[in-house]
């Protein structure tokens, strides 16, 4: 039996979307049980709207929330009974197998960590979101809010990168690019040129070079290696570009009478378009290198997007990623001077 | 009368394209001449296609062309009778009051600092393309090939990115803001974080301060700062989140016969809103802060987007932008030391 914690309190839809998740997540999958931190009272009463089989979800009650603006080190400091650390410190004592929420991103980083910690080996663990393509999706590392990488933690995310790509979404022998602003080697700032020869030669990644942000919605590559700052701007450009070339779309149907009965005749058919380039299928952004599996999921989280964040664990505990991450990136025993 | 060099040789449809768009912008405005520079029996075959006024279009003679992936740095100091080179001398000897090229990227800005030359008290020129947004347009300075950008060039960008915006696409005090990974003003990497109290005390500019990037596309302000590296992401991944949601779009309403009935009623409205989310429409990007105009084209540019970037000059020219430059960046008197 899996066990995930969920965040009930997390995120700009809670707790009713969130909890209306779990409940989908656990009707779906009768292997496994969710916990839901947060306030008791609140959860009870979102959780009598549904029918489900009452042994698979618990409440794990958590009288704090913090708040997106907080200072992320101070809250997670400060409110040990915050559903956030609440349901960090279940992954920690091994009684939850993975914890989603979709709250503060800052808290979510500073506590995985602080409360679950790093696994030995990894420099810095990444968020790592998938984004849609045009051939499916890809996985973009980094993410997170630890900007001003250095390569050798790039190194560390095309293979962690790499290990999830192959082992949670099943994609085999995933190809791997830095994202740069130009396709020959010598092209690039000051961190891509030293990064990139580290990753032709690091063992056990397939390596393809530099990838162009304008290949990236094409699916060039299945794992984009870059620093946080930039993954941020094109994970969030990618909705920004999205959502206004729909808005866009929908206004010029609207148009004339005769493009209002065509957008009705396509409807069905652009819905299930635009469904396909739609990220929250995807479930939510693993936060690699941890001993415990974090999973942020976006802060305007639905039902869908929860249910699927709570799903994606499942694959993550059986497949043993942490494990698998820490063996390939924990320093070689011959590289350890102790006896 | 305003005098603009075009490269006939560069860009991915040149001769044809380029020559053709040169013709559509003499025919449009009879107060400007043309110099196409190339090789001279090429464009004058391609002009015998057209009628025009004969006194509107001269050609300059080059017998070299500069290669795409030619080494930018070797490309001009080697090529000196190249398109690029004859033509960016032009502009150099007052012969000419802009040069347009959708040649080779790294030639352009080489070329444009080495021939061309930097106006006084400028660090950096920035290339600014205008980006489309729902509400109209912004200028996203700098997409270049300089990375590693330092705080002052930053500022630099943002007075003349304001500079552009307001005399040459007429937007009354443009709203400056900082490419970031928050709206915090803590935010960001180290760069950004010197870089925002410097743009928060810089005159003359109206700063908003930082913008993510989700809301560029939404139009969220008019000069959009960043390092090339940054900007020369935003700008690929604009144009490649947008073809493939078309590409996509277009699928999808294929498949079905009702599909395909809506989509042909659709069709123009469909076809006027993606016109105005073409980047196309605008022109080209200008390399500001040189002591004449360079505009650089895509390097898919057909007629049109040449026509729209000779006739961008003539704003330019006119509103004398690279002396307002030369006046707002050069040290003040009170700064130099010598008598």
């Amino acid at each position: 039996m899996i066990k995930i914690a969920v965040d009930a309190m997390g995120g700009d839809n809670a707790p009713s979307e969130i909890v209306k998740g779990a409940v989908e997540a656990v009707s779906e999958r009768p292997d496994i049980t969710v916990c839901l931190t947060g306030q008791e009272d609140i959860i009870k009463k979102e959780l009598e709207k549904y029918t489900y089989k009452k042994e698979q979800i618990e409440i794990v009650p958590a009288s704090e929330v913090i708040e997106t603006g907080e200072p992320p080190v101070n809250a997670i400091r400060k409110k040990k009974d915050s559903s956030i650390v609440v349901g960090m410190n279940l992954v920690k004592r091994g009684e939850a197998d993975g914890f989603v929420s979709a709250g503060s991103s800052g808290a979510i980083l500073v506590g995985g960590q602080v409360i679950v910690g790093r696994i030995k080996g990894v420099e810095r663990p990444p968020l790592a979101p998938l984004i849609p393509t045009e051939k499916g999706f890809s996985l973009l590392i980094d993410c997170g809010a630890n900007v001003d990488a250095r390569p050798s933690h790039l190194v560390q995310f095309a293979q962690m990168g790499s290990i999830y790509m192959e082992h949670v979404m099943g994609v085999k022998r995933p190809r791997v690019a830095i994202v740069n602003i130009g396709a020959e080697e010598e092209k690039g700032n000051a961190l891509v040129k030293e990064t990139f020869p580290l990753l032709k030669e690091c063992p056990g990644i397939n390596f393809i070079g530099s990838i162009e942000a304008r290949e990236i919605p094409h699916g060039g590559a299945d794992v984009i290696v870059c620093e946080a700052f930039v993954g941020n701007v094109i994970l969030k450009l990618y909705e920004g570009v999205g959502a206004t070339m729909i808005s866009m779309i929908k206004k010029g149907m609207m148009s004339s009478l005769r493009s209002k009965i065509g957008a009705l005749l396509i409807k069905p058919a652009l819905k299930s378009t635009l469904k396909s380039f739609d990220a929250s299928q995807y479930g939510g952004a693993p936060l690699l290198g941890l001993k415990g599996l974090v999973v942020k999921t976006h802060g305007s989280s639905k039902a869908n997007e929860v249910k699927n964040s709570i799903i994606q664990c499942i694959a993550f505990k059986e497949q043993a990623i942490s494990e698998k991450i820490g063996q390939c990136l924990s320093p070689r025993e011959e590289d350890i001077k102790e006896p």
